[in-house]
């Protein structure tokens, strides 16, 4: 078989669409983020990636009924400002890091054939702690983007991520800049690593509303986002009860 | 060498054929349901499959003989339904994830040579538990096919497998559906998981038995069945004894 | 680069030779008896093998030079038997289970051309048990081999290898029966997986020998050999010490 | 994709060049060395590097940019000597052996084009102990060059390495003897394997310093080394006392 395999449903016109990336990761912090924009700006299926380099495994939609895992990329045309997008959402990045290559290769492949030079990754920063309110890490392929994204608040680090980005939100920006002249820019949502987090996701994806100025309406994801936030002040609420109790021990 | 390589030892005629998968995987459910067709109803051998996905092992055969490990596809004609059959079994599945899809391809395209449009994958559904009747748990690729096997009382869970389904049961059906217009399903036959399980094959079986009009006497695995059922019930009860027991010892 | 590297040293007209292998393994029973037929028949080197599925390596000669790990073909004339010989060494198997079907598909295409039709495999059956005397297992590619082989004692169980014979002896059999017209012996000498055993390697090599009418002076191997049979004998008789002493103890 | 991309910067015409490899490894022994080279010598980027079989990554540049995985050739022309140097560095060894195979087989056939037949590879000999005075252990293709670096008082022993040389470090050199016709060295700085050691790189690079009358400034890598050895000899002093007093204790 052809080791990733493309089928088109659509080939749409472009206005100088830039790639939004969000696969599973920590926190699934990109995945929440870009399936929630695809959603809610209603974007358009336009390809299916089925690929040897994603696992072996159907999934159940809950009706009885399954599917075969998947990569697709969503396009929305986007009146409000210069960038049409492409979405990339899928089940599963490659398995093996050869196959985290060749699927980011092919993405790129293809975004380039719509005329896509700027590609925003997005993705979540395990801290391993709970944060009160999440920054929102950036790393760019030039310093005129790094400039660019600070106006937005987000946070570039001397020191993190130390051990760089792995996977799919690392790999387009390498591959875009070095094979494809693209330029781009991660955005990567504190999160504590131990859970699903859709309040990081919402951090991250005000970045993206704002900067391309998307009629997103974020009412679902902010209630998701408090809701993650009531329970981490009870979680951080608890933790102190021990510390203190822990200190009067030392005192007592 | 050939990745994988195709041995045809007949090229059958065959009327409207359906595809029944049985290879190993948990509590080799589906495995003993195949093979049990295959020998019961006297089906002719008609593909071997060797490969390099699969292990690098050859197998004794008891009489001091041996044969190199492999997949083989077996057609039964079915005069009183209107699908005969083609039967998959083997003694492992491919090894690594990229493996499985190369031979779960290699498999439907040679199926679809002979007009197979439709699937049947067996397995099993490990829960950790010792059932008192193992249920048939379903997976499908339509609605069609879901509503029809709920008339055979195949069970379909808004929830269940949660994990999706993982290896050549699944593969078949999810690259068979999306690159091969073949409809399936699954069925998964409940297991413990913590043993070869005949009597949940026996279950399994029943199901493709009624289905497909089959004339197979099912005696012997009923037989087998019945052991394991029995089996069950003793270790059943000895789990009530220990749990009675606590429940004195918390009263007395 | 190419995968396997083949670099012919010389292409010798062989009379109806037959391939001996014996690569590491279990107790390295097959890599020893091999080298040392090998060497004690100051057989000709033939064939060098590299390959990518070998271990990125080299490895050090002793005077402060290095080699890339190989595998290598070594001819011996035969003048005492109907068969020329070919031996198949090497310093590794493949790393993957791909790399072994490869490696071993590549030396079955090579001894092809030479009119290799019959071939023993050489390795150690572990048992995790002392034996006193060693016995050689056998696994062959038909009936009449077995019934040949037993003449010269050699042990076929009806169930044991249990798990069927894994690695270049087993695959250069099947892959040589099925895709290759070739029979052949897989002959197993019991050791107990432990240590280096070259008392195993003697047992097996001396079917070898006899088989093929071979003059090879088994001297020297007879007294490594003996060497682990005397530490085999201690350290059974502290065996039954301890053993003993426990069963005083349950009387006294 | 292409599994590795090679770009060039330059194709410059040099003097009989020598390849010099320095990739992450035992205590960044090489790697270190060999970078301390191409700075120190203000040596030309010519070649870099992209691949598949590298891992699936982008690395932080500290100013908020980014960059992609890669190895890197850079020449330098050197008028003190017969040779002129291209020198190997990289963020990343291949991560399967296969791919340690592809890339080590790729450079050969690049610094082929420029004419290299004498390669240095530059590593770290992990001793698990606190060396006073590293030594730098040899191993060559050939007993000339082994005499050769004796001179310069390389140290050649009968044992180590026992497991020979793992990597690019060793397999430069298997695969530039036996495909390439090329001889070469490897030197490996004696280190603990416990932490990134410059003071070994010291020593080594010294005798690639001297070897081919490079005009390096060793100052910086000195003072690093310095600070090692003095961390070293505090370490050590505990040792002793931890055990003058143990033995005090026997004593006592």
């Amino acid at each position: 078989m052809e080791p990733i395999i493309i089928r088109y449903i659509e080939k749409p016109e472009l206005k100088n669409p830039v790639l939004v990336e969000g696969l599973p990761g920590v926190g699934n912090v990109g995945k929440i983020a870009a399936e929630y924009l695809k959603d809610n700006l209603d974007a358009k299926l336009m390809v299916e990636i089925f690929s040897k380099y994603l696992p072996p495994q159907v999934l159940m939609k809950g009706d009885g009924t399954m599917y075969l895992v998947r990569n697709q990329l969503w396009y929305y045309k986007n009146d409000e400002s210069e960038h049409d997008l492409i979405i990339l959402v899928g089940d599963y990045q490659g398995m093996s890091s050869e196959g985290q290559y060749e699927l980011s290769y092919k993405v790129l492949e293809i975004v380039k054939e719509f005329g896509v030079n700027l590609i925003f990754t997005l993705g979540g920063y395990g801290t391993g702690q709970l944060a009160d309110k999440p920054r929102v890490f950036g790393a760019a392929t030039n310093m005129e983007l790094v400039e660019e994204m600070k106006k937005y608040d987000v946070y570039f680090s001397e020191t993190e991520p130390s051990g760089g980005i792995v996977g799919a939100a690392g790999l387009l920006l390498g591959l875009g800049k070095e094979l494809f002249r693209m330029e781009g820019v991660c955005l990567m949502g504190e999160t504590s690593g131990y859970f699903t987090d859709p309040r990081s996701a919402y951090y991250v994806l005000e970045k993206v509303r704002k900067y391309f100025n998307l009629s997103i309406n974020m009412e679902e994801l902010e209630f998701q986002s408090n809701e993650i936030g009531e329970i981490t002040n009870q979680l951080k609420e608890e933790e102190n009860k021990v510390e203190k109790k822990d200190d009067l021990g030392y005192i007592g």
